[in-house]
């Protein structure tokens, strides 16, 4: 608005009064639905844009500026040659010689963008930090990360690179830091938002203040080692001291999904294999030229792949498929090995690998072992073909991803067919409640009376119950999680659900700007709590190898709601905009609403404790 | 068997003794698995042609006999032309000139088929009769029907028509018959078998003794009157008055499919569309050149259309859309009338019409006024127009037919989609729990332990639970049943799915040859007796449409297994076989099967009467 006013300012192509009426007439009819306060906004941004106005005397030299300063200088030749062009719109100008014969792109190519774009970016306040990592967690570009690092490290770092003793007796011997990467930032806010020191140990500053100083620091961060290994990976705090194998991605300021993604990267990474549904997560998980999907340093990171928005589910599947037969081939052959004249060393570590060999951490010790053992061994053809499967010896974890649109409706077909087959496969469904990336259409996951394209005055039908569908197969794993509401919750959920030998699938709540939350998607953990505590979103784990032990396999993990959801939907447009439109039909469907997930959690509840009769379903008389 | 140990005899290619030692060896191998009765019958049937096989001296006349006996004298040109060639495998000879230029078939043809293929037909025995309706109910052919006639018609029947007084106040003026159709009857018995009389009211006698005796008799009855009017439409015996519109199907003898549809269409037929998944029911509905689906009298039957394995739910939604669109356009024009200078009679029966349009008896009770009036008013081009549309004045019903492999697999995405509309929409499974078209592969309606293509040591996962799939939307009126089980609460089941202003889901079991009945499918309706009995196949109802009345939505309508479930299991190949080919592990999966079963009926007596509390998932400790 602010740019269309100084238009119809300067260029006079009508008298100025009259195109301020047609853009005020416009205003009223953009955003009259979502709020007058908006529509105020906008006003004054009109007016206060024609009040502003300052003609600035540029210098000349401005015509012939160069954008230098991105570019690294021992950017790969990608990056040179072929993004940078795609990224500056001169990619129709790349001959084809521009591209490798096999049409890859390198992964990782993120951390060359730089993208600076942020107004506000976080500064860490030392003394208030209390080593918790939380904010690394959340933040869904990956620009805030803890590290640990050596008294020698300390020494050697640039001016600034401060650091604190670490807590915690296994780290007594290491010195911790967060640094936060400032031009890769988008100054969504979230890990100021959730800092739970007493005093907030992060505050958002402009980036002009922020940068310069950080830049190097950043740099000398990249260098130091990972040490991942010194607190336990399935913790939240271990499990920020992991790589994330997820950066940088054009993911919104605030964005809901990415925090998940990148969270099972640092778990499970260097083993995964993605099938990812076609949706923001496809987008922002693999435009072109530049992706954020990346690789640790031993080169190992995801796998991923993006078929069609229909086919996730049956597309990782014919990954595993794959795999599985490409490790049972290896299998035969240390079966066949064992057989001959080997070493005694070599035996022991083939045997302990088949023993272990749908293990993860099993069958990477003794495949650690093989790898060790086998390069001395190049004479013998049998142990030679062993050695070059080596990338099969760890266990790879599979994953769908998809958003609520494909795992829900689109490709729901091949979810249920691929879930029923209880294999070892795990799914994430980034649930945003709305098809996200084509423009908010509304999906089967959306709840009653949620405003969304299709659904002008409400939707009308409740939210499809994924979770309640797929327990009823009694061997899927099953966990609906909410990272801003219990960060413990979710990392048990996906450990478990890793771990379990059958199918997984995770439901996870993921605030989007096309829920229009009004606290803005700064606040995007706090509404993931919000949403938990008012019981808009419940948090629970069916685990069917619980059965195994004689125990109930449903555990609800979040508490009776507080009576805050009506409270809840008025904080987000996609709701609070059907009080404006249809008051009557907002009055109806709010409170069908209310009943629902009030009976929702009545009947989990029951499932999670037996003995507790239901009170939703009166008997007939 | 019979023919290939003649053949060999008469060929005498191979040594006889050797070609039957080498038919044994095939026997061993191809029965061994089902069981070793079925091997020596087969060597039985072996030896026996042997000392059997009796020379033939048939006239010389047999090389020019003409098939004629079939073709009736007044049968339509297609029967002539089109039909009878194809059916004698002539097709190929047709010229493009005896086809329609739009390629339809005409329906109801399967009536002069007259395929006299079985070998026992069901004899009545009148004074035995209880005049309960059952036998037409289960016939899977429509071959056997009650009549209701007066004492005229009876006077003028031809010899051997006879009748008896009727039994129920409201029949006090008619006699009534039960009139076999010899000659499009399969045998299967299952009339006989289920007949509840003291003394059986129906015998299965030679095809021979019964035929030339029946034949004019069925004729007649052809062309009594259809008295559809004086007993509840909605009744077992109510509903054996009307005619079905789904006639000589070729489905197997003993079908567990065709007897559902049949009686769905003596419902609801006149006013139905059908879009048929592909299966046995997309084949036995309308396979060329023959179709078994009919009109009544005033030419009003199912719309039946098939397009693929996957897309019946989306196919029949289509019809929906269609027809919705017709009808509200139909609606816009009544309005319009009424704001003219018509007859105050003709508004009357528009605003009843209006305010009836979407309950069946409603809008055919004002359509049939309007169609009286109307005729008289051509020259009012408005009118003229309303009267033009007069076939969509009875609100239609929409109704998705298929089987399990369609309905929980192929087609399930769109199943899912389409019902959580919340449309008024109906759809009938016909679970055979296998694909039976195709040839018996596992679907995920095949339960724990049941062997199939693609599970040939026994299924491993569970049979999926698509009644509590749909009932987790809380809007599909969802209803499991069992002809031969409840034919009451079947006729409650399918009245109210279609009663029911929303999606309605109707799960049937179906026995099949698949399945592999021991006793035959001439025990098709007593083995889904036996599966309710035995727990194997619940009886339920879920009717959203009671909640508005305050009262619990799930009704339980089979009681509690009476532990004969593993005997059942015993009772079919499907099952049986297993304990041949891999004993442990069919102890392992038919135990299991069993604790399912047993625990699914736990749950779903909770859903009942949710003070009873669930015995089956402990606490955790």
């Amino acid at each position: 608005m602010i740019m269309q006013t100084a238009f119809f300012k300067l260029a006079n192509v009508i008298p100025v009064d009259e195109a301020l009426a047609y853009l005020k007439d416009q205003i009223q009819n953009l955003f009259g639905k979502k709020s007058q306060k908006i529509v105020d906004m906008n006003f004054a941004a009109v007016d206060k844009t024609l009040e502003n106005l300052v003609e600035i005397d540029y210098p000349q030299t401005w015509a012939e500026a160069a954008d230098s300063s991105r570019a690294g200088k021992d950017e790969p030749d990608f990056v040179r040659n072929v993004m940078r062009p795609m990224l500056t719109q001169q990619g129709d100008k790349l001959p084809v010689s521009a591209f490798t014969p096999d049409g890859i792109f390198p992964v990782g190519t993120t951390r060359y963008e730089k993208r600076g774009v942020a107004i506000n970016v976080p500064e860490w306040i030392m003394d208030n930090c209390i080593q918790c990592n939380q904010c690394a967690m959340v933040c869904p570009h990956a620009t805030i990360r803890p590290v640990l690092l050596t008294e020698e490290e300390l020494g050697n770092a640039p001016e600034g690179f401060e650091a604190k003793k670490s807590v915690g007796k296994d780290l007594k011997d290491y010195y911790f830091r967060i640094q936060v990467d400032t031009l890769d930032c988008y100054g969504c806010g979230n890990c100021a938002d959730i800092c739970p020191a007493k005093k907030k140990a992060l505050v958002m500053k402009p980036l002009e203040t922020q940068s310069e100083k950080q830049i190097p620091l950043w740099r000398y961060f990249e260098d130091l080692p990972v040490r991942d290994n010194l607190v336990g990976r399935n913790t939240v705090k271990g499990s920020q001291f992991c790589q994330p194998l997820l950066e940088f991605s054009g993911a919104c300021a605030g964005c809901g999904e990415t925090p998940y993604a990148k969270l099972i990267t640092q778990l499970f990474g260097e083993r995964m294999l993605i099938g990812n549904a076609t949706g923001c997560s496809s987008i922002w998980g693999g435009s072109a030229p530049a992706i954020p999907y990346c690789v640790n340093k031993d080169g190992f990171g995801p796998t991923w792949g993006n078929s069609l928005f229909e086919d996730s589910a049956e597309f990782t599947y014919g990954m595993l498929l794959g795999i599985f037969q490409q490790r049972n081939k290896l299998a035969d052959l240390m079966r066949q090995a064992l057989g001959t004249d080997v070493s005694q060393e070599i035996k022991d570590a083939m045997s302990g690998w088949l023993d272990n060999m749908k293990d993860a951490e099993g069958s990477r010790k003794y495949g650690d072992r093989l790898k060790a053992l086998l390069p001395a061994q190049k004479d013998n053809a049998l142990l030679a073909e062993i050695a070059e499967k080596s990338k099969l010896f760890t266990k790879k974890s599979f994953w769908i991803f998809a958003g609520d649109g494909a795992a829900y409706d689109i490709g729901y077909g091949g979810v249920d067919h691929v879930l029923a087959t209880n294999e070892d496969i795990n799914m994430l469904i980034m649930d945003t409640e709305v098809y996200s990336n084509t423009g908010g259409q509304s999906s089967k996951a959306t709840p009653t009376g949620s405003v969304a394209r299709f659904a002008a005055s409400g939707k009308k039908t409740p939210k499809k119950d994924m979770g309640r569908i797929s327990m009823s197969y009694g061997y899927i794993y099953v966990a609906s999680v909410s990272m801003g509401a219990n960060k413990q919750q979710l990392m048990k959920a996906l450990v478990e659900a890793e771990a379990y030998d059958g199918p997984s699938l995770i439901i996870a709540y993921c605030p989007c700007i096309n829920q229009g939350i009004l606290a803005g998607m700064g606040k995007a953990q706090e509404e993931e709590k919000l949403a938990v505590q008012s019981g808009y979103w419940p948090l629970y784990r069916y685990n069917p190898a619980l059965k195994a032990e004689g125990k109930n396999p449903f555990i609800l993990d979040s508490k009776e709601p507080d009576g805050s959801l009506k409270k809840f939907l008025e904080g987000e447009i996609r709701y609070a905009s059907l009080k404006r439109t249809f008051p009557e039909e907002a009055e109806r469907l709010h409170t069908t609403l209310v009943d629902q997930f009030t009976k929702r959690y009545e009947e989990l509840a029951h499932m999670a404790d037996p003995t507790l009769v239901c009170k939703q379903e009166e008997p007939v008389e």
